[in-house]
């Protein structure tokens, strides 16, 4: 590929002109997306809204102007980039906070099966998180295993499969109804992180017939630092599980201030504290960006980068770790390689932001909503010239930073 | 008193001149800062800051130039005003999560003791949550008796006794000391809620040798809607205690992505997912606002407005149901009134908002930041007027709002 077929390919990018949607500083390529999103450039005015006015001029009246429904909004506008129904999704916590009370609910679903099984590798909160949930429910354990295992794992204890659907490091997919159905045919339910699924590849909730889910919003949905999380519920599911976190927020009349708990009806019970209203304000001007989105061209776009990225990797004799075959993986490419800390420091000092994963991954994210083919072209010449000249090798690129 | 002896009293106030640090619309006096703090000046460049620079320019580099540690900042910052060492206290997840957190890690202190005791008519979200948190630890319970039995029901059975520090509704505000004092003699630990105490009232957790203790920040600390909480860990449990909800922002390593889980040390520990960094955001601005704050000037402003909105409603004929003793209650004041919804509401109609507590309180907030001697005057003429021509019966107030 060179410069003018990159071009050529903008020229006829159909997402093109949603770059101007975003505020991005100039002279940096911005591969960090599956990290944390770029800001869009209607955020700062709904931020703006938010504080000035909903929350400095109208108060505590703002509650019931639009906040006090805002988790269960946005969870609708999450729903289609997921394949779920407006009424499957809520917003709020953190994805950790939302994946242990999917966990421990789905643990009391049947107590003659205790084991949660995931996979080695997975990425580490999700199995951190188990660990505290085993530990909530009598009989509970966790057992990883690695990759190639999981299926052949799926036995009369398990009481769910917990996965993330692109792996955080490597991009591998899961093919999510195949795996839903061994969780179903083996009687336990699927748990289903898609923090770099949503916004990033096709997700079907519904076609894959998935028990439960979570993800993070501060990726592909452009929610900003620490966004509030979702969480999803099959309809079949809602009226049967509970959250162990039962704040006042999931009561089922949160302003009658009664001393017992009743869960609310449908997802509203998921809610626990008061949640995060300035965080969802700029969660939702991501998500009304996406609406516009035609979703299938995102996904084509996202392939049609990877692909510049791959080829670039290999010109320069990297090892890719994502899978070739675009069903098979995320819309992020990594490369390991023993000094990848370093190369990706080279990389931030001439304006192209990837990211290190320990100990010795490279991963660049290819989100196709403000990145043009020549951008990721201009990136992948560059990663070719340093690993070329071994500028990597400077003792500026060396330094670890406290988050790397 | 007279609308001359406030301006008087106005004239003498060392703490008049923070009224301009707030933007609060034209002709409110606002009586609800109990529920949600108003909006600081310096808030909304904070915001613009964190969401235009912070997250638009410097991306994903941000986290190792202030987000990282900001959970662990901002906490030092709220160590003062609640009496506690600045490596006590971390910011983060909300009041419920944080709850459920410190309740299920104190249950497991001693297996031989398994009940959670608390007040009747405590803030639900407090009972709800420990609902959910003794359904995670075998063997554990919750027992919730009348206020005026709390004391007497330490027992040999009790693992921890759960208080809010001042109650939402009466304001009520328990002896810290004394209670906590009661806890240990039985043998159980003391988990303080401070959401209606801390920026409202003086609070020495060390002086009271508490364990642990949880509080909103959106309330006097005007962290803004959502605004993320903040948990007390005594430095003599740091290291015995550890969270359920154990996720990787809580991990000794979280950049390191290990499978297995092990705490941080000190209070990082209690971080679970990622954090909300536009949420900590706000509430930054109003800790470095609370900073400047001559805290003891500010607990007697609070008394004094309390007790010209005392002598409205007592002139008024309505029945107070916070206790006269300044020691011995919150800075809010609460009436009960069968049509305490509707007095609310009219109030509302003129500028004054206040806020309704079901079934029957009228509930006003007397922060002293913002808030005259002459504001407090005049909404208290304002309550004695409607109060004794009884417009509040006007059919524009009887509708029942979605959150009251």
């Amino acid at each position: 590929m060179t410069r003018d077929d990159a071009r050529a390919l903008d020229a006829a990018d159909p997402l093109a002109s949603f770059r101007d949607r975003f505020d991005l500083p100039e002279g940096v390529i911005y591969l960090d997306g599956n990290s944390l999103g770029a800001l869009p450039h209607a955020t700062p005015a709904a931020m703006a809204d938010a504080t000035r006015r909903q929350w400095g001029e109208r108060l505590i009246r703002s509650w019931n102007e639009g906040w006090i429904d805002a988790p269960v909004r946005l969870g609708g506008k999450i729903a289609p980039l997921i394949g779920a129904a407006a009424d499957e999704v809520i917003v709020g916590d953190s994805t950790s906070a939302n994946l242990f009370k999917a966990l421990v609910a789905a643990l009391r679903i049947d107590p003659a099966r205790g084991v949660v099984l995931s996979e080695a590798g997975n990425f580490p909160t999700d199995l951190h998180v188990a660990e505290g949930a085993v530990g909530c429910v009598p009989g509970a354990s966790l057992r990883v295993v690695p990759r190639g295992e999981v299926e052949a794992a799926l036995g009369p204890d398990i009481a769910v499969l917990m996965l993330t659907h692109v792996h955080y490091k490597t991009a591998d997919r899961w093919d999510m109804a195949r795996l839903t159905a061994a969780a179903h045919a083996a009687g336990a339910v699927a748990i289903w992180d898609l923090s770099h699924s949503v916004g990033a590849v096709p997700v079907d909730l519904a076609g894959a017939e998935a028990d439960l889910a979570v993800g993070c919003s501060y990726k592909y949905l452009h929610g900003g630092p620490g966004a509030p999380a979702f969480l999803y519920v099959a309809k079949r599911w809602q009226d049967r599980l509970a959250s162990p976190l039962s704040g006042w927020m999931g009561h089922a009349e949160p302003f009658a201030f009664a001393d017992g708990y009743v869960p609310a009806p449908g997802m509203k019970r998921w809610l626990a504290g008061t949640p995060s209203v300035l965080g969802m304000a700029a969660l939702e001007a991501g998500l009304d960006l996406w609406a516009e989105v035609d979703r299938d061209a995102a996904w084509a776009k996202s392939a049609a980068l990877w692909r510049i990225m791959a080829d670039a990797g290999a010109a320069a004799g990297l090892d890719c770790v994502t899978p070739a075959d675009a069903a098979a993986r995320g819309s992020h490419i990594s490369f390991r390689h023993p000094d990848a800390h370093a190369i990706a420091q080279a990389l931030i000092a001439e304006g192209v932001i990837g990211d290190f994963r320990a100990p010795d991954i490279l991963r660049l994210g290819l989100t196709p909503l403000y990145l043009s083919h020549e951008d990721v072209w201009r990136g992948g010449e560059l990663l070719r010239a340093i690993v070329a000249d071994e500028r990597w090798r400077e003792a500026r690129f060396q330094e670890r930073l406290a988050v790397t």
